[in-house]
């Protein structure tokens, strides 16, 4: 707790920056790192140092542009298709490749195509003359010397990254070599007593570490060349000698982590004690906890310091840790490589939900993006900076800047895209109650070129989803207790007055998910009013919940007599990863889910799985292929071998509501 | 010519590649090649083969998410700044960094920033106690076990490309190898005897190999592996024996080129002859001449021969071989590596000027892109196939359907971009007269994150776009013969009762370029009569040309006494490097382009180009840098290092003229 004593409040991301880049610019580091000379076949995708001029011209000669005949063009003056002329070979026409040199005394060329062979010997190429029936136009089908660049003119600019035909360019005009940025090496140094290498299987308390990987591959995705050092425990001394080790021969040291305030972050105090401190702590969330510096600047006078290197403290969330690598090491890379940083596409859209943030910070909002019948809409993802699928999944990022509270459902927000637009205009959203097999339907989607993104929202998160047009598709198994069918009650009821198509899709087993052996003797749904059985519950709107209040109902068992009624979790997955850490004893889930974490399972319930749709996007382009993948015999075998899957509903229409 | 007896009419794009796909599915090559198995740290960008489920789930175990303690939540009950609780060490509370495992006793973490430390002594860690002031809800601050990702759950479907957040969620889920669709080999095979390679200075007729550079440049950047062979020459027995041992170990092969029907065009019938020539010819434009083939399957009857290899004869220009690689090579690796083919993104515009096409062809023009004035404007570049400088500077294509004659001036067209969007944005779009201090400027644009782009149509040429709204700046040095003033007459005829600023540039010498030590004893205007001086002239429109036509005038010599006199070109280099060929003697132009390709000149005038800017853009966000850079030292300096310049109008506002 000692190291608090530096711990700089968060400052605003502009601040944070506005300080690094004045230090960068002190040590001379706010620009290109330095020139690399490289031939043409090693230069693609580098930035260019120096601008290119031509060394010479392009073509360096009068070159013919066609195959066919070098003729004076003056000669075929009056030619027609009545009146050809003949020119003679070889003083009046002369046969030419493309590419070769016009001969001096002619000033075009006309194509074999038009050209008539008068004397030609089967044997023989050459015939003794040619027919013309046009006139031909001076310089016509000739590529004049300097036609493409001229010697001195400048082929390419300073600060350009090269894409092949640049290359090719360079090639043309007499280049071999050019100038380009060097690449900036970049250290990382992995900290953590907790850590363990990705070879090492972890115990509880053991992290993966894999920060590092992450922050490799974009450092190389953006121009750098990264080193990944050994983990470092939490000793001040040795993380001290390691990050003067990777100072000494790497342009940027990133430390990973131990950024944060805790009794075993000794970032700060490295940096401080092997140079400046800058910032330690930066207002955006996930990330705050990062830390700048500069090391082999220690002391109050400027002059008396050699050019520091800097470093940046990453924090050791791999959400934070990959946000921390776009916002603070990219743009030194840009910086340092010559180009522009990125700038990602952006996109309005539609916010599907209410998000609160906190006002003190700038936040980057993950979510998924989808068109809706026109219509952009951003559903936010998981908020946890220790969530990577949030970052895997999401289509883009929201900056709530600082000073905002939050966002309002249906408000209009700016998304910075990582998923390329074309790619989400092929996407069906598809939200509601989460099922395995929409999963295996999304990789027989992608397979098809298309693409499905889906979230869990509940069955009846899905229908309201549907009614805000925020999806394509909603999953659903409500049972309705009424009549004892699946969902055509709750599509009536929510989407009134719409035109749907309920689509059949799986049938499921719902059971009780049991630790193995069965521990507790659990027999059924009675057991759960023994106060020594925990149970964990889905979340209000969800399928499963509902048909668990249904069956409690009928039996006569209270919520509250319940252990573990009120405890949540939002999918099946999620119930039965409970269930296997001990955090309860039991859960209603379908089987697969008992199936996948090698739990015991007590069948009681079988269900329908539909998928609902609005008969417009129904009869889209966009859903053809889904449609296509229910009738597809690999998808049918692949749902098959699921565990308490049947495909008997698979592509039945159900019902269709009519408006 | 007697290959083209098995030279198959050029047959629209759709059907070449209908042909193409068909071969290659029917020899089981529509498909991924095949798997490879990587580690983590070495799939960046790869493809998955297949999707990638979680070994274990994410947190592996309860996770303290905060640096605190970890505590009974029951035990916070009703706590408050007037009643806080004391909790004691070690039994009622424990402190945790984050990461650490979560007690088995222990249900929540309350964060340490939240507590006050009982009876802590300052050479002690542990406090005997912790005093909490609000109660803490169960699971605060927890971690649970598969709150990221549950075991079996699906991390990334097949067909991802890898990105290094993904890499994170595979390693955090426990994996450490992955399979990736492997990448193709594809080998490039040079032929012609007229090529040399890039390391040999060419005479005149030959030409320097560089479409393998660019090819093989292409192919890495769309995921394969490419082997240059050596150039062969033209040569039927040995381009065989090549194009077989290339075959025999890759998976691809490109023969460039030969792929026309010209007398040493071999390409196709080594197709023939090694396997099935599918296609020989399609109807785009550039690249028509292409070669599609499967090699190995000769004869009649499918099932006797193995499967092919397929071969694509590439045409030998430049942009037409860039192309190929764009609509052939592309896509092919994109379905070998299981990634969707790329997909440009698009944008509409508005045409700046008429565009024949041949209605037999489909067209890819190349055009030049700027937003002026909040319209999207595209300038058509050069359409020559050998002008690889307008794939350089194309900011996009224009497809241009076969059956469609052409496309009018202002007509709305649909550009498929090279350049992506926001650098569009950034661009300022100058049109006009062309000088070479254009390209000085845009180098120190670049420097500021800005970017210039310009086209040549003459002085003139530029006051027009400026009426048609289509640039953001027009260069112009047009001599008013009335006042002797240069420019604002023009303006004022040109651009009636518009804002305009005319901004001064540069001033700079023209004269008289001749061939090194004035052969033709040229000494001014008066000998452009002489019978045997050879002319050379800029186009009409061009300040060059008005400035050539009033001093003609003034000396009274009239343009049919002047040999040459309608031989025109589009710049200064472009007559200088007229003269340098001998295809002229002499020409009227800048200094500059004299000493650029060594050759002698007279001084005859002394000229102001100035920039000519509508009022609205001279005061835009955009033009800013354009202006600061008139106003940078260096800029002057590197001004004033090019002959024949001076920077003293540099800066200064000419006139302003008010609507």
């Amino acid at each position: 707790m000692e190291d608090t004593s530096i711990y700089l409040h968060d400052i605003p991301l502009e601040q944070a920056w506005e300080r690094f880049r004045q230090a960068l610019a002190q040590a001379g580091l706010w620009h290109p790192l330095g020139k690399e000379r490289l031939p043409l076949d090693r230069a693609l995708g580098r930035i260019t140092a120096e601008p290119v001029w031509a060394a010479r011209s392009s073509p360096h000669y009068h070159a013919c542009a066609m195959d066919g005949y070098a003729i004076r063009s003056e000669a075929t003056a009056g030619a027609s298709d009545r009146q050809p002329r003949e020119l003679k070979l070889p003083d009046e026409a002369c046969y030419v490749d493309t590419g070769d040199p016009l001969p001096d005394w002619a000033d075009a060329v006309i194509p074999i195509e038009k050209v008539e062979a008068v004397g030609l010997e089967t044997a023989a190429r050459t015939p003794e003359a040619i027919r013309i029936f046009q006139p031909v136009t001076p310089w016509a089908n000739v590529r004049f010397m300097g036609e493409d660049m001229v010697a001195t003119e400048l082929v390419l600019p300073a600060g350009h990254a090269l894409r092949p035909v640049d290359l090719g360019a360079i090639a043309a005009s007499g280049g071999r070599w050019l100038e380009v940025w060097r690449r900036p090496r970049v250290a990382i140094l992995p900290t953590g007593s907790e850590l363990v290498p990705l070879e090492e299987e972890p115990s509880a308390g053991e992290i993966t570490e894999f920060n590092s990987l992450v922050l490799a591959a974009q450092i190389e995705a953006w121009g750098g060349e990264a080193t990944r050092f050994p983990i470092l425990p939490d000793d001040l001394g040795r993380l001290k000698q390691a990050v003067a080790q990777a100072a000494a021969d790497h342009d940027l040291v990133l430390i990973n982590a131990g950024s944060s305030a805790g009794s075993e972050d000794f970032t700060a105090r490295v940096v401080a004690e092997l140079g400046e401190l800058l910032v330690h702590g930066v207002a955006v969330r996930p990330g705050h906890p990062v830390i700048l510096g500069m090391l082999g600047r220690q002391g109050a006078s400027e002059e008396a310091f050699p050019p520091g290197r800097p470093v940046i403290g990453v924090p050791g969330y791999p959400v934070s840790a990959a946000l921390t690598g776009e916002i603070f090491v990219e743009p030194l890379l840009a910086r340092w490589t010559g180009r522009a940083p990125r700038e990602p596409e952006q996109l309005e859209a539609t916010l599907t939900r209410k998000v609160h943030s906190s006002a003190g910070d700038l936040e980057y909002l993950r979510v998924t993006v989808g068109r809706v019948g026109g219509r952009w809409v951003a559903a936010p993802l998981s908020r946890g900076a220790g969530v990577i699928t949030s970052l895997v999944r999401a289509d883009g990022l929201i900056h709530i800047p600082a000073g905002v509270q939050g966002l309002t459902a249906g408000e209009q927000v700016t998304i910075r895209l990582y998923t390329p637009r074309a790619e989400l205009e092929r996407t069906i959203l598809a939200l509601g109650s989460h099922d395995l097999t929409l999963d295996l339907l999304a990789q027989f989607l992608a397979a098809r070129g298309s693409r499905l993104t889906s979230a869990n929202l509940g069955s009846l998160g899905g229908l309201l989803a549907l009614r805000r047009r925020e999806a394509h598709v909603a999953g659903s198994h409500l049972l309705d207790p009424e009549s004892g069918e699946f969902n055509l009650a709750y599509v009536e009821r929510y989407l009134p007055g719409e035109a749907i198509v309920v689509l059949g899709f799986v049938g499921r087993e719902q059971g009780l998910i049991i630790q193995p052996g069965n521990p507790k003797q659990i027999q059924g749904l009675e057991d759960l009013r023994r106060p020594d059985v925990r149970f964990i519950n889905r979340q209000r709107g969800s399928g499963t919940r509902l048909l668990l209040d249904y069956h409690l109902d009928r039996l006569g068992i209270t919520p509250d007599s319940v252990e573990g009624f009120n405890r949540e979790e939002f999918t099946h997955l999620g119930v039965a990863a409970a269930v296997a850490s001990g955090r309860a004893d039991t859960a209603l889930a379908i089987r697969a889910a008992a199936t996948a974490l090698d739990l015991d399972f007590i069948p009681l319930f079988k269900e329908r799985y539909d998928l609902i749709i609005p008969q417009a996007h129904y009869e889209s382009r966009k859903l053809q292929p889904l449609l296509q993948v229910l009738e597809d015999q690999d998808f049918h075998q692949a749902v098959r071998s699921l565990p308490g899957y049947d495909i008997e509903p698979m592509g039945r229409v159900i019902h269709i509501f009519a408006p």
